[in-house]
């Protein structure tokens, strides 16, 4: 219809450090995509995308837990219980948050154009929008440009669509994986956006997953859910949360595999294949942060109790302290030690060790005075920090980047 | 003794724009300083300070919330139980924390000394430190200098201390009121340290206040908790906590006046002034936020709980989206929408309005138009953001500033 199924090898995907040598990303069967200059923002770039899928899929999704819900979110969040999709149409420059009644209007608008140009009944296309926030759509320029993305469907690529809804991202992010269900080739590919305002739960970003699994509704909701959170939130790059966070997964079960039921040994293989691509995209945001030089983990080690891990782990990730000092190579175990103590978790300060890269840098709450090693660590562009509380057996892994004057300027001119 | 009880003004008081015009910072009878540079972190400054009553004063405390505390924070909170106290050393450029059995030891030893060199007991002398944490406090540089700090007495200014005990902050804040018990002049002043690590419970800061009041214990610490309160416990600057925060008050009764008795007539105006200079000083530590260009007041009204203002107010404060914005004159309110949607609060999106200085620039939850008046009103150097919830009758106010491109380098380069 729109362009036959086509495996396509995308650009970008080669490009990405973070993505292991040889790995390239194939669009699933059946799944094509188009892209627009609707001048949202401002001209001179690609701003609407449209994922379409030859055959009506299974769709899941999550979505922002801010009480403040963008218009297209909510629509979203009202169709995704049917369980059935066939396009994502999305949109950068603009969030269509905080606009009210209108803004539900003009999600309904765009989401109906779109369907009944393709096809489909309305509740079948699902809707997102990034971008600034309290601004009405510029609806006039973007219905106007629904003709060519309809009419444009397969002749843009995964990389255009991923970098269509980009906002402040400088570059698009994609992941792939084949896997192999019963010897049937499967693949699940993957884009999202994020760079700000990006914290858990689920950062601030755009994710559409794309399989040509033939899976169990239920089944692919189970393995989004354990996808997403082990990687969208347990990343963190400001401890902001928006609006607008949505992850939808399709699955159109073009790839002929015997359907894969929740629990069974083909829904690990899936789930796994799935949590591959979350992690690799979740890296990608975060190595982008906004203004980001450094990918930063922070592992923290026997805790008291899981609640413990994490909470030390996000608040030592969104500390403006440490992440400055990562900025500036320095490694000023003493901030941790600050953060640790305001955390409000169980913690000894004569018991705790702190790495950074494989330097100890403070042993039982005191330093090692091996901080110009430590230093050379951190010039690294990916840094590893480990916390040891030795208090009790909880662990947790949280991803940052650091902080510096180049997410101060992106931010105070974001909108000038 | 070390120099008799003058009444100095300082000068630094009447340049800070904050400071009422016409007010000057009388030194309370009996109180005199001394400086002296130790070169803690690096030389070409004092770095030590200390203040001296020539009576013995009742003292009362508010010390950091954190966990890992610094030994100096240990031994006055051991100390102040007593209740009696009659100098504080002070240094910047090293804060004591996170060096284990060897900082408790270098503690004793210096508070000690100056015990000794003035003939008292050593528990009332309290000893604060201020500056990198992890690394021992130079011993050698410090003890060698005692001496000079001993002889100098009453040779500083109360400027001249509130500048040895400056990290980053760029200019030395200090504060007093005059007031009448029973028709006879009360003094209280005070002095202290700000710059990064700010946030509630207390700022990263120390602070030492001063009164000649005859005044119970009781009735200094009820007071001193009250004014700490709505000072020091509602300002952020950048959501950290340090591992040194210490307020002190002593009172040496030597005004003259009938003692004040925790809730009487005399100890309400007694409070009130207190709590005045404790706020002048809190407010003269936002202005000087590390990199900060803006104080920015953040108020929340007619929300459904005390506590629910509170949190609305401090994310908003502590977001770096908000703070970039401010900056950068972008009345960018959908990011306040976003952090209220995000606190975990009782919010309806379409019962908000939202106020930059006097502009309204969200109404019902929708973008009112006026963004481009409410950007002059960023480009003051003193903001107010309303938020109405319209949705209680609590009410909460904290005190923030900008974030911007100079708190990164500051903190990047702390320590180089």
């Amino acid at each position: 219809m729109y362009g036959s199924s086509r495996w396509r090898i995308s650009d970008s995907a080669r490009r990405q450090m973070t993505m292991p040598r040889g790995m390239e990303v194939v669009v699933p069967r059946g799944f094509s995509f188009s892209t627009a200059e609707a001048a949202i923002k401002k001209p001179g770039r690609k701003d609407l995308a449209l994922i379409f899928s030859e055959k009506e899929a299974v769709i899941s999704g999550v979505f922002t837990t801010n009480e403040v819900k963008a218009a297209p979110v909510r629509i979203d969040m009202e169709r995704i219980r049917l369980g059935k999709g066939q396009a994502i149409v999305a949109n950068s420059g603009n969030a269509n948050a905080c606009t009210g009644e209108r803004g539900i209007r003009d999600a309904l608008e765009l989401s109906g154009m779109v369907a009944s140009s393709i096809g489909v009944k309305a509740d079948r296309v699902f809707i997102c929008s990034t971008g600034v926030i309290g601004t009405p759509l510029p609806m006039e320029r973007i219905t106007q440009k629904i003709p060519e993305l309809i009419n444009g469907m397969g002749r843009s690529s995964i990389d255009d669509a991923a970098t269509a809804i980009m906002t402040t991202d400088t570059f698009p992010k994609i992941a792939g994986r084949v896997i192999e269900i019963g010897k049937v080739r499967v693949h699940i590919a993957g884009m999202c956006k994020g760079a700000g305002m990006i914290s858990p739960d689920m950062a601030t970003m755009l994710c559409f997953l794309m399989t040509d699994a033939l899976i169990e509704r239920k089944a692919l909701s189970h393995a989004l859910r354990d996808a997403v959170d082990d990687s969208f939130n347990r990343i963190t790059v400001d401890g902001e949360r928006s609006t607008n966070d949505t992850v939808l997964a399709m699955a159109n079960g073009m790839a002929g595999n015997r359907v894969i039921r929740d629990g069974s040994r083909a829904f690990r293989t899936f789930a796994s294949g799935l949590s591959e691509v979350t992690e690799e995209l979740s890296r990608l945001i975060v190595r982008d942060g906004e203004g980001a030089t450094k990918l930063v983990e922070i592992i923290i080690k026997n805790a008291k109790s899981r609640g413990d891990a994490e909470k030390a782990a996000f608040n030592i990730a969104n500390s403006l302290l440490v992440k400055t000092a990562i900025y500036g190579n320095d490694p000023n175990w003493g901030r941790i030690m600050a953060v640790l103590g305001y955390s409000g978790i169980v913690v000894q300060e004569d018991t705790c060790d702190i790495s950074i890269g494989r330097v100890k840098v403070c042993r039982k709450g005191i330093a090692t005075g091996r901080d110009s090693e430590a230093a050379d660590m951190l010039k690294a562009d990916e840094v590893r920090i480990v916390v040891d509380l030795h208090i009790g057996n909880a662990s947790s892994k949280v991803l940052t980047c650091d902080l510096t004057e180049e997410y101060v300027r992106t931010n105070a001119e974001y909108r000038t």
